[in-house]
């Protein structure tokens, strides 16, 4: 057994285990910024590969595909800062003809972020919806939601417990069932409102979390998203082992023990673990973790999706006037949101595909061909287009399958366990400390909230070695210079108009005052009313 | 590295890697049964003792006392037939004298499974709540409640959500969150409508599961459980390795060969898996999982508990007419349900207390002292005795700690993961064969569950080895004759009394209809209805 002690320039040793790694790696960001302070921290990944939840791969066909996550866009200033680092250029996902949304078997092209509302009563309902989420939101401290006011209350519920209570349409109850399966890879009624509240504002809302160009969708990754993990991985050079599994972390001594499938063994004065929280428990500790540590980990699954590129000889949709970015709301397809994911330079035209929740489960034990060939059925028809259904290559990645991402994109948490647990969700125990997006306060969940936490982690490394103050730990990032964000302006009709509860209250009142006034006016007329 | 590869009679082998203990160990009586059909099994234990979720200490102020798995009643004939075996004798646990229902400040003694209601309303409230959740479990199949007619709908809501349908008053509401607190140790909001109704169901009703006299708490074994673990692993003998937590299981070649935190490297043709499910984490799998499987083992959470002994010079409560029995509704008292836990024979006086669910969470962080203090503030004030404050000793265990069993009493379904994910709860993975008290059809949750998971998992890998036909896996059990199952008869009030909602309904109905005819005779007498 090999003991490989790495020292520092001053003697002290850090363990960066990033093993089961956060999409972009929480865990190399946190080691570049320690190595950056003149630490020597290493970096103990499961996979033979970095990038963690990321997924880039690159082959004849597709040129570069990126399996996992891959969109960025405004706000978020932390990757796009690595990206401008290591020259790595962002593009713009297609978004210049028209968006479709398929619903009750029919294509509506659309411009904008979500589908226009024909149906007064509906778009009502579609309006209160999005403006209560947002105003929900706004109650809830982005780092500690558990100290929203209404938190107790909020995360008893279910998202589809509050969808109730606040859609009166079934239009309005369905889209908004896509919407928590598109965003968190779930479903509403396996996800806590209070959390599912918290995670669409700490994303900058409904809009920002949802929209293509301004929002979390604007942009990829010239070359594919791995590429960021990759030139940190280059960076900090042999001190990132791949293929070493953590199984065994010890502090019962001086120092932190940490063992890895391949017989190795690593000691350190601190540990970063950067993976799901979910995934802690493929290490054994010692000293056991502390009870709702130990509890926490075993209650916060990561959720469901497969990643669906279609590949075709042409660009048709452009032709027919769509972009590629479809909605579709019909429970027989498997895809629920696509996106054009032809490259910047027109080639290898592509079209990108989430099979999502209750849809991935269902599809999981098909074949690959059985669900490429269900995929080309839906597009074919959503684009009225029989040249969708002739692919020339099919990439896919079902996120399920892996030991050590457990799921994507992220973690959710089920009704009762953000108010229960959730304060000791990046809370050190001993020398051990926590990154991993599901940490992070802005854009967990994303590639950006990795960043955020692992550096968050490293700061809280370098304060307990003494070389910051406490108050330096957590710092706010400026904004990206190319990468504008837009604030999303909305209407006086939208912040105004009733909801359907209130339209109906407002009619039934008003319906009650025309009529006693016509009556009185009548009654006034025919004389029965005595004129003073 | 050792290897040590066990060759039974016939030249197969077979290691039951029952880490991580269900409670009474699934593990060892898979093993046991293996060893009585000529196979020589190998059980890796990852604690220093057997028993897993039971756990007997003995010392000189308790002589033993069960901090784990402690009671046993009728229909629970599997593992009664092993403490027969063992001549492990039962006892009953003391319900000569009143039980105690305090509620509202107040204690009102009682005799039987619940509470009795007095209020009118409030009575046919309750009596229609067991009613509706013992006529729903009926359509639930226990060994695939996902084949429910109403799965879907009712694994989509909580129990709390069901609780607001059926229950018209905040009594019985109440209560029912307590009824789902003391039987499952998690809160209503956190577990699907659907799991509950089949635990419950699985456990032969609600009157069985909460039931003393005639239910699942009405013995206890002379000596402690963890006796029929002991004596299972003795005659396995050096079969069972203590402290050997399996971090790797490795299946891509001819033999299975799984490795243990001690170094040791074991093979074997198949191997049972007995932890619960969550706890299939702690190992590294190769190859990985399948998708479903590798995601339901994060979704199903175990609950949390702290059960706590406390000790007096004398049996007080008994002098008072009181059994030792106390349902406690407060929501400042830590503890919700106690029992008598004197010795058989009248010595060491004292009350077994269970600190759970939200409360668990709560006082988790608090000193035992401090916990201690608060439990005897209650059970003076429930008693209506200033003894209660007087202890002699205490002992409790926390099993929200506890790494290798993550919680107790089992694990629980938050919403959706039953319909999407039960069904592989208990399909094999290659040689891979998975036992555990979760994976069990008839008090699941339960020692008896483990005993009937392991030995039908034991016989799943005789039926792989052809030694038995498959239509042999699953037996039932013949009754113990000691422990007779009565049944339980319902009055005919209590199968027919209407719910509120129809009385008011019925009462609605008959004020309109006696209205009418007043106003019809009415108008008859005074002539202005036309005689004909």
């Amino acid at each position: 057994l090999a003991c490989s002690a790495i020292d520092s320039v001053d003697g002290q040793k850090c363990i960066v285990c990033s093993q089961l790694f956060i999409s972009l790696s929480a865990g190399l960001s946190a080691a570049k910024l320690l190595k950056a302070n003149g630490l020597s921290p290493v970096v103990l990944e499961a996979r033979d590969r970095v990038g963690g939840r990321t997924f880039t791969v690159r082959n004849r066909e597709t040129k570069w595909v990126d399996l996992g996550g891959a969109y960025i866009g405004p706000t978020q200033n932390r990757i796009l800062r690595l990206a401008s680092e290591y020259d790595v250029k962002t593009y713009k996902v297609n978004e210049q003809e028209s968006l479709v949304h398929y619903v009750n078997g029919k294509s509506y092209p659309f411009k904008g972020s979500f589908p226009p509302m024909w149906n007064p009563i509906v778009l009502l309902d579609f309006n209160n919806l999005w403006r209560t989420m947002d105003e929900m939101g706004k109650e809830i401290p982005r780092e500690a939601p558990w100290r929203a006011p209404h938190a107790e209350e909020w995360d008893k519920m279910t998202m589809q417990q509050l969808f109730e209570k606040i859609c009166w349409t079934s239009t309005v109850r369905h889209f908004a069932t896509l919407f928590v399966n598109v965003n968190v890879t779930s479903e509403p009624h396996e996800v806590s409102a209070l959390w599912f509240l918290w995670y669409v504002k700490q994303c900058g809302g409904t809009m920002r979390i949802f929209s293509t160009s301004n929002g979390g969708q604007e942009r990829k990754f010239v070359g594919g998203s791995s590429q960021i993990s990759e030139c940190m991985a280059k960076e900090l050079g042999d001190q990132v082992k791949l293929q070493s599994p953590v199984y065994r972390i010890d502090q019962s001594g001086d120092m932190v023990v940490v063992e890895t499938l391949d017989k190795q063994i690593y000691t350190a004065k601190y540990v970063i673990v950067a993976t799901p929280p979910g995934l802690n428990l493929k290490m054994h500790f010692n000293p056991e973790l502390p009870p709702l540590r130990n509890q926490l980990i075993s209650r916060v699954p990561m959720g469901s999706v497969i990643k669906c590129m279609v590949y075709y000889k042409e660009n048709f949709w452009r032709k027919k006037g769509y972009c590629g970015s479809m909605v579709i709301e019909e429970e027989g397809a498997p895809i629920s949101l696509t996106l054009d994911d032809t490259k910047p330079d027109g080639t290898v035209p592509a079209i990108m595909g989430f099979i999502l929740a209750r849809k991935c489960r269902k599809l999981s034990g098909l074949s690959k061909e059985e669900r490429l060939k269900r995929i080309c059925e839906i597009y074919s028809r959503v684009l009225g287009s029989e040249e969708a259904l002739h692919p020339v290559h099919y990439e896919e990645k079902n996120w399920c399958e892996e030991e050590y991402s457990g799921g994507c994109y992220t973690a959710y948490f089920p009704p009762g366990i953000l108010t229960q647990y959730g304060k000791v969700l990046r809370e050190p125990v001993g020398r051990l400390y926590f990154a991993g997006t599901e940490t992070a306060t802005e854009w967990s969940g994303y590639m950006e909230g990795a960043v955020q936490a692992g550096e968050r982690a490293a700061r809280e490394v370098m304060c307990a070695l003494g070389k910051i103050h406490q108050s330096q730990i957590w710092q706010t990032e400026p904004e990206c210079v190319e990468v504008p964000a837009l604030p999303f302006v909305t209407t006086f009709w939208e912040r105004n108009m009733p909801s359907v509860g209130g339209f109906l209250k407002f009619m039934g009142v008003s319906a009650f005052l025309s009529v006693a006034t016509a009556a009185s006016l009548m009654a006034y007329k025919k004389g029965l009313l005595p004129r003073s």
